[in-house]
């Protein structure tokens, strides 16, 4: 926190849904931390809305920063998030925005699949950053490696599951067996899918991603219209039972592969081995999996949409954005952060999983119980094996509910003294129960 | 390309060891490439290494950039990239290169682990990068995904499975149920752990890494000696195999936790559910696995080691710091690239499994095969179902080779213009095979 602070950014949100409510929360309650990762103030001045009188009710965003007028919004701002949607007005606010020398950040794949090229020369020729993170696979941090990790490096492939949607059914299909306009009722009546689910169970919201991608991976310039599109309408209970039947399962991929002829790019429902990484990602997660020069394999994994995720990209882009406006993009360095206090292993929480050789006497289970829970250790589940033949011992397990290490090592010395335990055979931490 | 370019930026290279190698024939090979990506050329000034006469066939370095002086190639360089390994006199040179001015990248763990923060606020000094993407997971881009992308998030806790040698002894443990000496043996056998495996099995290469994720994820200082750390040498077979009944199997995490408190970090053998993300992380591959406030779960996967990898890692931290040098990290926009074809879907060339419904009469299976073969499309395998005393026919499941579109396209209409054939039930693509 040494630094001195520069002059507040101005930033301008355009549209207020969901994702731009969540945005708008955090600029607002996390405005220091904010500053201190940017090393400036971020100022939210305004949120364009189309309709001023419509209740907003979750957005906490105070009534007096709402307008109607974006353009001038825009015409005031350092820095533009643009979370309308559709092609206009956003095309041309941003080309106003980048034109007034604002950095943009959208999470709008129609527009960037439709016309990305104009809007990335507009960009370059006025040297500021158009960042847009939130319009592929939501939260999960895949365009900036794409366009910085790797930029040593030659993508050669690019596989995604980049549609929620599709993958919760396919999913669901494939864990039940059941028919795909079952299913898809199913993840209607859930909220997975939409009332009118043609975007997404047709590909053409994976389609405009797919073109993002290609764009990215391979440095050259895809279209929406460039990506060969099919969507899972035509995939049966059958054609799900049979891939399995070969050791696959069904995913509706988008890929884009870089040959020696030029890029392609296609969506299509694909059969993929169930050992691949992309087999194991379930419900309504997405993952991209990229083949690379010289990385190898490589894939990107979480939640493609949802309003605080989509908040995740679109902030990590704005405070990016950010640092390049106030020092060119290094942002504050890792000394200029605060020293948390480092806790010692002791007060570590986590589950344990024990494996105890107890004498078969009467009342041994509860016994032990009794040295848990006098630690205060609490515990999920106990298991007891057969007594052996050979020492009449007999083997107990013991899965514990979370637990600071000092109480489990309290409760350990006290198992190793209770007249009724042989042995603490093993004694191993559970995570991600 | 339109842009003009910058004057070349002088790369220097510390150690020429395998990594070093393949970062150096990059450099040297890909010249033009790389420079297009930063908008300057990237010239080799030098290669320091201890010993001249040490032969080195697979480098490829020229001879005459080789040198012994490493404090003054260092005195002459933009770009600086460390791959010596060891405490001293890396740091002495890293820290002599930043005050001439220099962006610097390495990939030494423990040089970080043990002296980050004295690093960190030399370069943040200075106003130059310091970046390490390679030391921790290799070729995964992590570090920064967690500096940037997730700027505008807050990391809540870091699960990674950071060390591959221990991954390839447990996920073998795993499958075979095999003691972990002899997994080990195997695996010094294959070239997947060392002669000397310490400071593997015992936790303390993960230790390094921990610290360093601890450090990023949390902006704030640990160091290798804050983290808690336990090896895998008393992981037993009765251990694993009591695993898996609970339904889990073993991995060795480092863990960063922040909590109300400070923060923990910890390496040890943990006990994983077999349906998280980490579980499936197999052979000596990494992963590391994210919660955060918005973004909520994300996982990285790839290869954590390897002179490709590696060097992948490294070039991208190189590109990204001459960007920085040249125009402030934007580096050339998407629209400075050349524009490649794009390739229509039927030069796509992917797998195929094609289901028929097929008439039970002699020689069918060779007149389909037939069909595919006048195609060009090699059949991968096939088999028959019964035949159904409905309908008298029999379902027929072939899997191909690689081949064009276009070419199975002509297959199918060959399929269904065959006497034999009833139907083409259906024909979907595979991937990953």
């Amino acid at each position: 926190m040494a630094k001195d602070m520069a002059e507040p950014l101005k930033v301008a949100l355009l549209g207020c849904g969901v994702v731009g409510s969540a945005v708008a929360r955090r600029l607002v309650d996390d405005a220091s931390d904010l500053a201190a990762r940017v090393g400036a103030p971020l100022e939210l001045i305004g949120v364009a809305v189309r309709d001023l009188d419509k209740p907003r009710p979750a957005s906490g965003v105070p009534q007096d920063l709402l307008t109607t007028d974006a353009e001038a919004l825009v015409a005031k701002a350092d820095l533009v998030v643009e979370l309308m949607g559709g092609i206009e007005p956003a095309r041309s606010l941003l080309l106003r925005a980048i034109d007034h020398g604002a950095s943009v950040v959208t999470a709008n794949k129609a527009l960037l699949g439709a016309d990305g090229p104009q809007l990335y020369e507009a960009a370059d020729a006025r040297g500021v950053d158009l960042s847009f993170e939130a319009s592929v696979a939501g939260a999960i941090p895949l365009l900036r490696p794409l366009r910085e990790s790797l930029a040593g490096d030659s993508v050669q492939r690019v596989m995604g599951i980049v549609n929620g949607t599709t993958n919760f059914i396919l999913d669901k299909m494939d864990r039940t067996g059941a028919a795909l306009a079952d299913v898809l009722a199913e993840a209607q009546q859930l909220g997975y899918a939409e009332a009118d689910p043609t975007a997404d169970v047709e590909g053409h919201d994976a389609q405009a991603k797919a073109a993002i991608l290609a764009s990215l991976a391979f440095h050259t310039r895809v279209s929406t219209g460039d990506v060969h599109c099919e969507g899972i309408m035509g995939i049966t209970a059958d054609d799900i039972r049979d891939a399995r039947k070969i050791g696959c399962t069904v995913k509706l991929l988008a890929i884009c592969e870089r040959t020696a002829d030029g890029v392609s790019a296609r969506v299509h429902p694909t059969l993929v081995p169930r050992s691949h990484p992309l087999a194991s990602v379930r419900e309504a997660f997405n993952a991209v999996f990229l083949e690379t020069e010289l990385a190898g394999e490589l894939m990107f994994y979480g939640q493609g949409a949802g309003a605080q995720p989509t908040a995740s990209a679109v902030l990590g882009d704005l405070v990016q954005a950010a640092r390049h406006k106030v020092d060119g993009g290094r942002g504050p360095g890792e000394s200029a952060y605060a020293a948390l206090p480092i806790l010692p292993i002791d007060q570590a929480r986590t589950s344990y999983f024990i494996r105890l050789d107890v004498l078969d006497q009467p009342g041994v289970l509860a016994r032990v119980a009794n040295v848990f829970g006098n630690q205060g250790v609490s515990i999920e589940s106990m298991r007891q094996g057969v007594v052996r033949s050979e020492d009449g011992l007999a083997m107990l397990q013991i899965v514990t509910h979370q637990a600071t290490d000092a109480a489990l090592a309290r409760t350990v010395e006290g198992l190793q003294a209770a007249d009724d335990v042989h042995e603490v055979a093993s004694v191993l931490r559970v995570e991600g129960m």
